[in-house]
């Protein structure tokens, strides 16, 4: 009856090959039988419809900036490619809303709605590359969550098809609303287990002053941490507080010389984007910062300057990719462990004899160890991410405080949750997706395979 | 096997007549068959296995102030009360956290996380009265929604027990987490049909400054909605940003002489909680409002008088009381068609011939229309009553936008949602609650009635 949408789908093996992975280290891809490109919502009905009808899994993906395998292919799928969903569909200024479609790239929406004034906060490390789909999908984060929250938090509505072709709305365009069970937020973090996103409705918050900043630097990350600890205890929430332990400056070292003074054992930026009360914010880091035996601190006096001293942090991403291989961990933990969570990592490394840079969001007790390996070592690298996410549980802390679940962390999800949650999960995904056929293997262990046993598929 | 918990529960007539209601008006409720008042955990999960190795209904409540007869007994059930279960467990200052028992009245936790320099924002109108379980359940809003979010907004992570007598506990302590389905948003606002909350972890901020106030006074309700826009639209967030019509200004003015202008169309109160930045803010909020033909507007000095303008807000639960009968609704809009609104529910006053006094938190589109009404007149205000609703999704908007369905909504919730969202509600409650005995009925239509069918009560 039903096929795969014509002049959207192809099935060359190149193209697939390039379509089959994310950007995660470690995990499988299989062999897909099929890349749809959706150009629509009816793409992805009709691209449902028929997978349901013939038992085909389907993995969506967007922008396959991931880091933990969700979008990666599992054999004889369909990949349900949804970037070229591209369009802002709306921007209403008076609501201070935005309905765009999933393909959207994040920071293509934040400088849109900025020229009207508005602000999209959520700031994922890739928001250049990666899009509000997968941003949704993931629950993403990012440096300005200590302030503003998460993806999720500004998520008001969504369009979604459901595992056999439905097209749903869940939540509302209004502030407020409690009609019915939270099925946005059901959705959101799902990573593609529960249904398709094909419309997003995020709410914005008037412009925020362009952040000024201020650096310190420490001779441990013991003391960095003691700091973040005390200026947030005086009541403060910074846009970001970001934290780089001496591994990481090293990195950025190499790839760029900032002037850092010699023999940094860590680094704490702090951004305020409080207008005409920024200095007095700032001022009171530096306080807490030399409290805690900062041994210098830095503070901007206007945009450009703080934009100068944020570069340190942003460039992390870049120096890592000088090592041949790398393995980002992302645990999160209570703030008042986060030097043990620090101090523990170095152990880590030391034991399984690879490097691992430690940086993040140090606010949010959010960080991200990466180890940093030659292909040689790859079994030790391995050993050392599941001995830090096995850290941040005994801490009191989450396997994923942004990167989200995917293949990468699947068994360790069981480890963190227990059993009636996990059967919960099984119940939920087995009623919304009876099949078993919408990226299964993902996030959970699929109780139903849905690989194709009877797949009839139409030419 | 099991039994209903020993010394936790009662079958005396007059206590379960006492336990049958909620605050709801027109809410039909039942005979139960027992009361389990709580007083552990241990005690919701035997009442828990009991009811579901019986098929018994249960009915979980617990300070019973909602709107919506969630709360209210069916014929033959158990009824839940977690009153008694009111301990705060934690007030962890470092991670600004509380850890509390749903039992803890909202207002006393807001009191003793205030006593050690924290803020937990959610204020609604129960605040004195209403429990965090239920607050919870209800995904209660508030006056400060505008600024700082609903309930489910400060909720981090939940202990439920599940239908079956089965301890779950979803989300987590730390600040960011994505391992798995969000569980706990799905249980914010799920009305006790999808598990009993016995533990709520609710994230805490910084206190703030005691608000400074201003009043602004109209002669219609248009000019005052004009009014918020213009304040919104300039980028402000107030705390609170309050609507009273002439019909609610008339019936608090009964109450109690506040010294408003004779003739006064509409009030619009606007607080500001940001310090020494608090008097620009109000005097911003001034200029939107004379710019909309405020004809005058008080603004306070100090923090003790800017009590004294928020009273008038504040006695309207109290002055809508005079009346012999009320029915409160609750629809959100879009903000730009808060007039329209307002406007649309004048007519529908007029054309039913009952009294309906409007107010509610315009920066949120939330009004409170509700029908005074005396007893004669109960058909047309049930009728008006639901008229609201109707011109609220005409509108765009939503049926509640912080009481909940309960049972007073229940019919109206299918005119809001798609059918797939209705398909979804029941795999979830389905997949959830397979015997359908958590609160059958509420929020949606149970396919399963659940009602005793196998009762095999044990002594």
């Amino acid at each position: 009856m039903t096929s795969l949408p014509a002049g959207a789908t192809t099935e060359d093996p190149d193209v697939l090959a390039a379509y089959s992975t994310d950007r995660a280290t470690f995990c499988p891809s299989g062999t897909p039988r099929a890349l749809v490109r959706a150009r629509s919502v009816q793409d992805v009905v009709e691209t449902l419809e028929w997978a349901s009808a013939n038992n085909v899994p389907v993995v969506p993906q967007g922008a396959r900036t991931g880091l933990s395998g969700g979008a990666n292919a599992i054999d004889g799928c369909v990949l349900l490619n949804v970037e070229k969903l591209d369009q802002i569909l709306e921007i209403d200024v008076e609501e201070q809303i935005a309905v765009v479609q999933p393909g959207v790239i994040n920071a293509t929406l934040a400088a849109a709605v900025a020229d009207k004034g508005l602000y999209y906060p959520p700031d994922p490390g890739s928001k250049d590359i990666s899009s509000i789909g997968g941003n949704v999908a993931t629950n993403a984060g990012g440096m300005c969550c200590l302030k503003y929250g998460v993806t999720g938090d500004f998520v008001r509505a969504l369009q979604v098809v459901l595992a056999d072709g439905r097209v749903m709305r869940t939540g509302r365009r209004t502030a407020k609303g409690v009609a019915g069970y939270d099925l946005t937020h059901l959705f959101v973090g799902s990573e593609g287990t529960l249904g398709v996103v094909t419309e997003v409705t995020v709410a914005l918050r008037p412009a925020a002053a362009r952040p000024l900043a201020a650096v310190a630097f420490f001779d441990t990350t013991a003391d960095a941490c003691r700091a973040v600890a005390d200026h947030l205890g005086a009541g403060f929430r910074p846009p970001a507080l970001e934290l780089m332990d001496a591994a990481t400056i090293e990195a950025v070292g190499k790839l760029r010389d900032l002037g850092f003074p010699p023999g940094v054992g860590a680094v704490l930026i702090a951004q305020s984007d409080a207008g005409t009360k920024a200095p007095e914010e700032l001022a009171a880091f530096e306080l807490s910062a030399r409290k805690c035996a900062a041994t210098e601190v830095i503070v901007s006096d206007d945009p450009a300057e703080a934009d100068l001293l944020m570069q340190g942090r942003r460039l992390v991403g870049l120096a890592l990719e000088q090592y041949p291989a790398s393995l980002v961990d992302d645990v999160c933990v209570p703030r008042r462990n986060l030097a043990a969570l620090v101090d523990g990592v170095e152990r880590i490394a030391a034991s399984y004899g690879v490097l691992i840079a430690t940086c993040g969001h140090a606010g949010d007790g959010n960080m991200h160890p990466t180890v940093l390996f030659d292909h040689s070592q790859a079994e030790a690298a391995q050993q050392a991410f599941n001995e830090v996410m096995r850290l941040g549980l005994e801490l009191g802390g989450t396997i994923t405080g942004e990167h989200g679940v995917g293949l990468l962390k699947r068994e360790w999800l069981a480890r963190e949750l227990d059993e009636a949650a996990l059967w919960s999960h099984y119940q939920i995904k087995q009623a919304l997706d009876p099949r078993g056929i919408l990226n299964p293997g993902r996030v959970i262990n699929s109780t139903v395979t849905g690989r194709g046993q009877n797949d009839q598929r139409s030419s």
